[in-house]
């Protein structure tokens, strides 16, 4: 056993021998203490102190800017997408290494398309997060920024005592973006986290799949009563807009296509109920409107307008009383601000959202920018809220990108070297129109600037093409509009996939 | 509103009105009732009884006999596929509703292949189960089995109580197939089955991967020390058979082709360890033993011989004391007796599995058969016990469903009408050869049909051809087909996926 022994050696004592790292955690330290003021007393002192806190140190003059982006989605990605590495070092922190293609994402609780397909992972979208010495992606949460410091807190994401404890550390950025996001809205309704699902995230997609294909199975087991399988087979959906309307549609494609022929002893007990207090797709077209009530009701989706007062664990309660028996029950109520948005102590715009200018820069933060669904503008920039959409967010993050690299040319990369007067043209969104699917290859597509404005709309199978095309090249790397492509074929030729994995 | 509870009382009274199923709840516990001696005192009283037991009872002369398969593996969807369902009804009782296609699992979790490609719904294949009136998957676990009365006792898998309790039934068969596969072993070693990871399941695929990205990402994470990180990216694997063998040389690949490119901070840290008590390989030919051992320590697997003592939450302990620390356990030490089958009071055969004769049939115990890694001959066969793979099981599958369909022809399908006289020939394994590969398109092909015969063994990228070839035509559905195919050619061109969803 001697080599085996003197190979553990190796592996145990040769990283110390290792070149230095920008990781190494004493200059990285000593920097950040004298930085943050948390220095030891006896900074002289030859016995190891007790590491707190490590991170990564401010940049130095002759080195290459750092921008810190917190968040992986719409915004924060196609920010990195376009940033200029030779002008900047990119710094990501996510608690996710990927970014989710949101509007697929309903396709993916009942197999149309893989979950695989619709998720890219961020060293992709900007290689040089995995690539450039200074350049990194950190699975984490932000805790805190320290603006006056250019300095972020945060904390990193496990999965339990086996792997690590989570272990905080500090980002000293020279330019930070903002990218967080938002959070479901539960209204202050009782049980919604506990007993809903919400339709947001890969793992949301994966439960839900996984319940719906429980339940069907659970329903055929003999001796179960009548009552109890109409209640498991009874799916839920609370909120009427793209997402909960998308995610019925492809739930009652899935009944017709799939349980009807998978799940034949069970097959005349599910049902799709989708609650919504007002119109659904309130931001589309009268005409289109009329036309998605029409079309799901056809294929089989009840809807029902009312306003849900309390969860519990197998029915929801509406406001006048009625009890709503659910075997899965989805959530798309829309977004607000998350925990840590409410927490800082940064301007806000009406809404609560995190305020920004014209040119996406936080006011009186310096070097600060918010994108996305967590931003909102100012109320003196005049500017109404920019719905929380996909859109807004990729196109924030391009206008952002562009700003930072015109900025990084400039020589005005480094912190608190940015004179304002180079600015540029403000941010100005353009309304490229609405679309949303509606199952059984229809769909609609609204191109109007606004709700009130004029300008085409339609609904039907040419808009569904549309809708898929458009979608398509959107997915940002050739493999996932590859793996989309073949996901569509498949599940045209061979039906969805329902093993429950 | 009052549309809306019409709605919700048609669907609460609707199912009560339907035409009686063969599900329904008072028949069949009447019929079980009569048949298991637990009939109330009073059968006529008008109350309703409290319902403990329900289930599928014993089929009429008119009917079709019902064959009952424990298990969804390798031998038990190959007898389904086999099955005249002219001839049975077939009910599949299993705690997951997908067959695995475990030789190629272990490539699932690096993401050469998706975890989909490798699993096949029982729905397709034997569409019997979801379409005839009489058949069905249950989603549930066998908690015993009176062989007496012909009957099984079954419990529902369930995701926690927001679904539904576990709900107990009983289900009365023609025929037994018992191919409840193997369980991992862990040679009563503490700490293995809480720190662990065995690769026989998708979810075990998902785990690792999900561990070995996370440890990737925990490792470049500011203030981490030299030796956490050495600890969080040693992937150790315990055990030198196939399995381990393949998991490593996937791994290496994966560390060669994807961590230097897409985690070139860490890359120098990560290490892979395979330990065995004895040789690897040690069913194959000598020449290829040497040439694995050779191409593995080549790719930088370091391989060792060790007894594991011990295992931690981030260490394990060899026989002499040394420590070994690990970010990553994988344990693949061969299989014996699930708990079940150590419960169940059936004539057993050397090493504890269910003992089958010639045909395949537990003696004494009519109707009932077992197959796959579950069972052995028992010694008065004078047969020696066949080896746990999936060709063995995959074999006496397909013998089995021949066996059934002609005592089914012959009308013997019915609980105890069989007459035999009626076997035919008995079962008899071939061994067509081992494979494995050892990553790097390299693998083994050992074509001698025992370890002491002459035959052909061959090494290298042609028989890392052949593998792949035999894998992809052996992959059941068209379906899976392309998928693997199409995931292989995406690997090879866009290198593997490292989201982390």
């Amino acid at each position: 056993m001697a080599w085996f022994r003197s190979l553990i050696r190796v592996s145990a004592v040769q990283p110390r021998n290792a070149v230095s790292s920008p990781f190494s955690v004493t200059s990285t330290l000593l920097s950040l203490r004298s930085l943050s003021g948390e220095a030891s007393n006896q900074p002289q002192d030859p016995q190891p102190v007790p590491i707190q806190y490590s991170g990564l140190a401010p940049t130095r003059p002759g080195e290459k800017p750092r921008v810190v982006i917190l968040g992986s989605g719409w915004a924060g990605c196609r920010l990195m997408k376009g940033l200029d590495t030779e002008l900047y070092d990119v710094v990501c922190v996510s608690p996710r290494n990927h970014m989710v293609f949101t509007p697929l994402l309903a396709s993916t609780c009942v197999g149309t398309l893989e979950f695989r397909s619709v998720a890219e992972p961020i060293a992709r979208i900007q290689p040089a997060i995995s690539r450039e010495p200074g350049s990194y992606f950190f699975l984490a949460n932000c805790t805190g920024i320290e603006a006056d410091k250019h300095l972020v807190h945060c904390e990193t994401v496990t999965d339990g005592p086996d792997t690590l404890d989570p272990w905080k550390f500090k980002i000293a950025y020279d330019k930070l973006v903002i990218a967080l996001g938002a959070q479901p809205l539960t209204f202050g309704i009782h049980g919604v986290n506990e007993h809903a699902i919400f339709l947001r995230e890969v793992h949301h997609a994966q439960e839900i799949r996984r319940k719906l294909l429980l339940n069907l199975m659970l329903s055929e087991v003999p001796g179960i009563s009548e009552e109890e399988k109409s209640r498991l087979l009874h799916c839920v959906v609370v909120g009427g807009g793209p997402t909960g309307v998308e995610f019925s549609g492809e739930l009652s494609d899935f009944i017709k296509n799939d349980v009807h022929q998978r799940y034949a002893h069970v097959k005349d007990h599910i049902h799709v109920t989708l609650i919504e207090a007002n119109e659904i797709l309130s931001s589309f077209d009268d005409r289109l409107r009329q036309y998605a009530t029409k079309q799901l009701t056809k294929s089989g989706v009840r809807l029902v307008r009312g306003i849900v007062k309390d969860v519990k664990a197998q029915k929801l309660i509406l406001n006048d009383g009625t009890e709503v028996p659910y075997g899965l029950l989805v959530w798309s109520t829309g977004v607000g601000p998350s925990s840590l948005v409410n927490s800082l102590e940064f301007p806000k715009s009406p809404g609560g959202r995190i305020g920004i200018d014209e040119w996406l820069r936080v006011p009186s933060m310096e070097d600060v920018f918010a994108i996305g669904d967590c931003s909102g503008f100012v109320e003196s920039t005049g500017k109404p809220a920019l719905p929380a959409l996909a859109q807004v967010a990729e196109r924030q993050g391009k206008y952002l990108a562009h700003l930072l690299n015109k900025i990084g040319k400039a020589n005005g990369g480094h912190a608190s070297t940015w004179n304002a007067a180079e600015l540029g043209e403000p941010f100005v969104y353009r309304h490229l129109g609405s679309m949303a699917t509606i199952g059984r290859y229809k769909a609609l597509v609204d191109l109007r600037q606004s709700k009130e404005a004029k300008g085409l709309s339609m609904a039907g199978f040419v808009s569904w093409f549309i809708w898929r095309s458009a979608y398509l090249t959107r997915v940002i790397s050739w493999r996932n509009r590859f793996y989309v492509a073949i996901n569509w074929l498949t599940t045209l030729v061979f039906g969805r996939d329902i093993s429950r994995i």
